[in-house]
């Protein structure tokens, strides 16, 4: 096949493979490519110094200018001359009309097949550290939920009231995310849904939280500076808990601690979630579907955190790539019933390289708030 | 040319197009489509209760089941069939993984060259109501960052004690975003540059901001509920400016002043552009480049706001298309000079359909603060 370089284009903010590439990350889209082993950026003055300031060591930094900018197809035409090469081999999620004109202006251009980055998977002790750093700040956040709870009593309603109001998911919400802005980071999406809101694992919560039911916390911050997630999720009652919501939870719980328990080096992803579903069915909680609505455990026991909040490895039946050492994963079992609300439970796992997965999240997991 | 239903396959919380389309918001990726009028969305069962609550009047939410699904191929497929077309028109960010096989699967794709949905540009009432509440959360933002400018003190070293400890870039930025995420924004990269790092436009600033020298203020922050954003910018000096700072601040403000009176319906973007660029250099203030850093004015005036933090329409020297009523447009004009930092002043106009421009922004402007 002929000469191909790397490409992408894209802005640090949208593109977690750019920011890896790149070593920096920026509002407005920019040029990356890497061939033959020299990589390099082509950046507007806007970005200009911030570019030579943080680039990854290796990337060198250059003007539009060099190649012939603005215009973007001269520049890409001119860099492939330069670079000798006939085409391009972008990520997924290049943007159809920059590779259609590409193609336009005669040069190849081939999406990659699934990760672009196949090392991403594989974090380095730094890229550990930041991952952990905003796991801190998503325990900070849930902590603050746990006081604001703590502080707060149970109306005649069964609803909960908070400093002379209703407690609702906004403002629960606002408390957690107020907690992580001030240790740096950028909150988006945090889920406190209480009672049947919590049935649907994506429901972020609306409006009143009710007393002695299920309310679901699902917090993941991403640095501002790092660009690094965490991603933590803790159910708890505000009072008292039915017996069946008390099992659903120890059901929950020991699933996911098996499922921890089964990450290591060499394991099989697809067995890791089957072994916690089933370890789920076999304490009585079913899995099925009625008419259009899921219940009992109806998503992937976990995912990849790094620069992207959903990254490969999946804990997922579907994957049956055995752990290599150095992936960080969510383990996070939920059951889900439409009649009272759902129970999650989240925690982060390191597989050591050569060894056992070790536990990055260190916040407590409990049921009752009195 | 073939019959083509237009498609979408993204996450509301990536795509402005997908938010404007199926009328909520997702983190996960999901298809829309739309065929002789009839548009509907395609959702996984994690989705599917959310979009059944949410959707815009008119979408009709469908399975994946109801295709074929999960595998996405197949279901575009069917979907093709079903519709009775031979292709699809997509947004020009549309993922070229996802294109290339359906293209292979003999079905026509092609990349819409420019805006999606041109409507987005005019706003309805609800949408300027939407970011009329997002700018009010930025103007609480920065009046707090007035506040704690105002309650602090100079030192000895010409930095800013606020607290008992020397403020932060970093600090300042974390009180913004506090006041905005009480009132339900996502803030993402919010600009606190201070000295010769104003002087840089995307530069969001970091470590101990200086007295006497402008800190300039960026802050847009989008609402978790809406996904509409505000855009604000004010630059402000703690203590005294000196004659050089004043007067670029007075060019600037009379800039931005002369800029927000020509925005009106049938205004020609590039002119309003210019004629602040015009204003300024005629009070002295230059615009150039010296080695690889600009100086002086080197943005445009002005973007459209909406779901979008950058959208059409433009105030730059290359959009010709008079204005037409409905926009929201911002007007910042800014002077950039390393040798002592910037100064960026930033309204948000509506273009009142059939009339003149409306400020949408209610927060004072000025630029010391004793």
């Amino acid at each position: 096949m002929s000469k191909i370089a790397r490409l992408i284009i894209a802005s640090g903010e949208s593109s977690p493979d750019m920011r890896y590439a790149a070593g920096f990350s920026t509002p407005d889209e920019f040029i990356w490519f890497e061939a033959n082993g020299d990589a390099g950026v082509i950046c507007s003055p806007l970005e200009f110094s911030r570019a030579v300031k943080q680039a990854r060591p290796g990337v060198t930094v250059h003007t539009e200018a060099e190649f012939g900018g603005p215009d973007r197809i001269d520049m890409l035409k001119n860099l492939a001359a330069r670079l000798r090469v006939q085409g391009f081999l972008v990520p997924p999620e290049f943007p159809l009309l920059w590779a259609d004109r590409l193609r336009e202006a005669g040069l190849a251009v081939r999406a990659a097949d699934g990760t672009y980055f196949p090392e991403r998977e594989f974090k380095s002790a730094q890229e550990v550290e930041k991952v952990v750093e905003s796991q801190r700040a998503a325990e900070a956040g849930v902590r603050r939920a746990f006081d604001v709870l703590r502080e707060s009593r149970i109306t005649s309603e069964g609803l909960i009231e908070w400093r002379g109001g209703i407690l609702t998911s906004e403002m629960l919400r606002s408390e957690i995310d107020i907690a992580m802005v001030r240790l740096g980071m950028e909150p988006t999406g945090t889920i406190c849904a209480g009672g049947a809101q919590g049935a649907q694992p994506h429901n972020t919560g609306s409006g009143p939280l009710p007393a002695n039911w299920p309310i679901v916390m699902d917090i993941f911050p991403r640095s501002a500076a790092t660009g690094y997630w965490g991603d933590l999720t803790r159910t708890v009652v505000k009072g008292k808990a039915s017996d069946l919501v008390k099992k659903a939870f120890d059901a929950v719980l020991a699933a996911r601690e098996l499922g921890k328990s089964l990450v290591k080096v060499g394991a099989d992803p697809a067995e890791i979630h089957n072994a916690a579903a089933r370890s789920m069915e076999r304490a009585g909680f079913h899995t099925g579907r009625s008419g259009e609505a899921d219940f009992g455990f109806f998503h992937g026991l976990g995912h990849g955190v790094g620069l992207d909040i959903h990254e490969a490895p999946r804990l997922s039946p579907r994957n049956r790539v055995p752990l290599r050492g150095g992936e960080i994963v969510t383990v996070e079992p939920g059951l889900y019933y439409p009649e009272w609300g759902g129970i999650r439970l989240e925690d982060l796992m390191f597989v050591e390289p050569g060894g056992a997965g070790r536990c990055l999240t260190e916040v407590e997991t409990f049921l009752e708030i009195d």
